[in-house]
């Protein structure tokens, strides 16, 4: 690398010009990025249709393969995983699927399954903690009783990207399950940044030898409420007169452009509060009902969709291409590793499946929530990433191998759940005598 | 600021999860971003068709106001002309724009339009350079005769996204005047590239004291050449085959998402051989026809512009905001930049009108072409920053004051567009019986 550096200076001031668009240009990695994700998103999305699953699992194995073909020699794709561009337009791209699938319910459906879906939070968030907690004194006899914990809180929150999308892959985001499991998942975010919180708060004070903060805590709460309280008031309140108005706007993509600020707008709001942004696009999508859009006419309502889909065409597989890119296969050859692994998706998926029991009513798919609640995804990953910035006596609360298990964790939590919520979701299709058919 | 740091560092130890989410969350001020460019450009856009011109006059003016509301004291958009992330978009989203202006039109279309475009090129980056010399002999008399010619060689190249978004616009894209601007501002961008590193070698040699790298220079022109042959080959052979295998498979957004790809693909190629990436993407709009798609059914042809119609919409606007935001209205302030900022745009929009003598054929609006290439748009703001880097005796060519003479001939010329072309591309659609209308 530095004996090519003064060969890429002397290009530099022979090509201003060249330098500039090829060397400069900010643009021309992320070009060549999407162009390798774009592909290989389609053509592995094609071989899990033709396999019968939904396309995000190969979205999902198309990532993996991009982000270790280095381990083959093959370096075409170096630099994906980390790349600070995909990143931001993954991060946008999940935004807007949640958005996409916030908008196919009202928060009058959420609030009918309300009391199902706190139950199945609180009971999904309970379980895996303690179950995690378990798995983590039995495995790390040597670790401290923090540490144990911390593996718990790893376990609690669940990836609503992965079951938003398969809901929408296999056309089920409108059931009643999917209402209980998306508002659970909601909830779970909330839940799991106040154990993350809480159990963060209780290590650092432990390592200065002090109490814990409770009020940081209750800060983290307060913020979490206010904002979700907020949104609802904004929903009641401010959405109809905002569309109304600009329902009178004249030029292209009016009605388009005003949603997508709106719902960046409660991502960032959501972001601000201490939430995940898809948390606040998730509730945007809610909180606009096609009445809002009465005054655009029908046509430009169906544009609304229409438009979202194609946005999430493009922008939703640079997400879930991007997140399998993460994995890194490395992490699968150590037995110690491997089998705390096993141990805590074992206790991941059995802790989901208690939560099942938070289903109210009857003629309900316990078994498909429990499924839906399954994948940990990008959420696990950012957990465990906290954990190994936290230091107690000296040492990181979650070590290299430690991370690895929880990274393998993710992987087999997130692809195990778009083949097992297919086949859940089957039967009561069948049993309703619903003709909605596969995408396939 | 830095009062606060203990304060922020603290918060992040406390709140490690509302500090990853609100702190480190790196989309955060993108969304806050997207929010204010989204709502400002479709209000602004508003405007603008009420005044009775293209949504693209208003979006740039948006971006001026976004820019610059530090002069008043507001400075919620403060960062937003300098954000990495905003700009990306900004650049998928032009590359977008020209991709689908390229779609409208085939190689064929723009062959048979050829040498009139090449002569309208030719002629319109001579006439403005020779101009351009002159203003700087005339004005800046105390520089030397190498400062003059690069302030020639920043008049040469036609910013062709402005004019393809404003006959977008109008609805006059599929025109032959309309076709004889684009191809001459594809070869425009490779004249001026050429002129660019001439003058660039030039002063670099004279300021090491010796001859030009003429080396150089063949180079910068071969690699262009051998991209556009390049292209064109891709296009008779490798497209039909690639849109034939990809009809084949299954899944959501297949079309869309390998059209995508080639775009991004030959954007990517464009750029390695030094040109801009937009020069690619139109080329890649060029060589798909729709006949290459027929095996998709015609419902997913038109799904094809349908979307990219819709992430134009999102993305587009960025663009023209965030190149609106560049402008500083300081630069306005000094009398002598002002002198030199009118006479550079004189020179600029003379410059151009005399490239419509290069307009081959009867019945042919000469007018429409010469207002058509006026804008130099973000193509003669990066030549006047590779000029004030470039140091000639100590001292850089292009300087503070030149610089901002530069900026604001940018900004009329970018300004002034949209309207005049509006206007010159009336009489002939009124001529035709054509029944067009405006989007207003």
């Amino acid at each position: 690398m530095t004996r090519l550096l003064p060969l890429a200076l002397a290009l530099s001031i022979l090509f201003p010009s060249a330098a500039l668009a090829a060397g400069e240009d900010p643009s021309l990695p992320l070009l060549l990025f999407l162009v390798l994700i774009l592909l290989t998103a389609k053509l592995m999305g094609h071989v899990s249709v033709l396999l019968g699953q939904p396309p995000v699992l190969g979205e999902l194995c198309a990532g993996i393969l991009l982000g270790n073909l280095g381990l083959i020699g093959i370096p075409a794709a170096g630099g994906l995983a980390a790349d600070s561009f995909v990143d931001i337009f993954a991060r946008i791209g999940v935004v807007i699927l949640l958005f996409q699938v916030g908008l196919e319910s009202t928060v009058r459906d959420i609030m009918k399954v309300g009391f199902s879906s706190l139950l199945v939070a609180v009971l999904g968030v309970i379980a895996p903690f303690g179950l995690g907690w378990l798995v983590g004194a039995w495995l790390l006899p040597g670790e401290s009783a923090y540490v144990h914990a911390f593996l718990g809180a790893t376990l609690c929150a669940t990836s609503v990207g992965i079951t938003a999308r398969v809901l929408q892959d296999i056309g089920k985001s409108r059931e009643k399950e999917a209402r209980i499991i998306l508002g659970a998942a909601v909830i779970d975010d909330v839940l799991g940044l106040i154990v993350l919180a809480s159990v963060s708060g209780i290590i650092l004070a432990a390592d200065a030898g002090g109490q814990a903060d409770w009020m940081s805590t209750v800060m983290v709460v307060l913020k979490a409420v206010g904002f979700l309280a907020g949104s609802l008031l904004l929903g009641t309140f401010l959405t109809p007169r905002l569309f109304r108005q600009a329902a009178r706007l004249r030029g292209p993509g009016v009605l388009l452009g005003v949603s997508l600020a709106f719902c960046f707008l409660l991502a960032y709001l959501a972001g601000l509060a201490g939430l995940a942004p898809i948390v606040g696009a998730f509730a945007a999508g809610l909180i606009l009902e096609p009445v809002h859009f009465q005054q655009f006419g029908d046509d430009r309502i169906h544009s609304l969709e229409e438009g979202l889909t194609r946005l999430a065409e493009f922008l939703v597989p640079v997400f879930f291409v991007a997140m399998g890119a993460k994995v890194d296969l490395r992490a699968f050859a150590s037995a110690d590793a491997l089998l705390l692994a096993l141990a805590l998706t074992v206790a991941a998926v059995v802790g989901k499946q208690i939560c099942s029991l938070g289903v109210v009513g009857r003629g309900l798919n316990r078994w498909a929530v429990g499924i839906g609640m399954i994948p940990r995804g990008e959420v696990g990953l950012i957990f465990a990433g906290i954990g190994m910035t936290l230091v107690l006596r000296g040492e990181p609360v979650v070590d290299a191998a430690t991370y690895s298990a929880v990274v393998m964790m993710v992987f087999v939590t997130t692809l195990v759940t778009p083949p097992l919520l297919k086949r859940a979701m089957r039967p009561r299709a069948a049993a309703n005598g619903s003709t909605t058919g596969d995408p396939s």
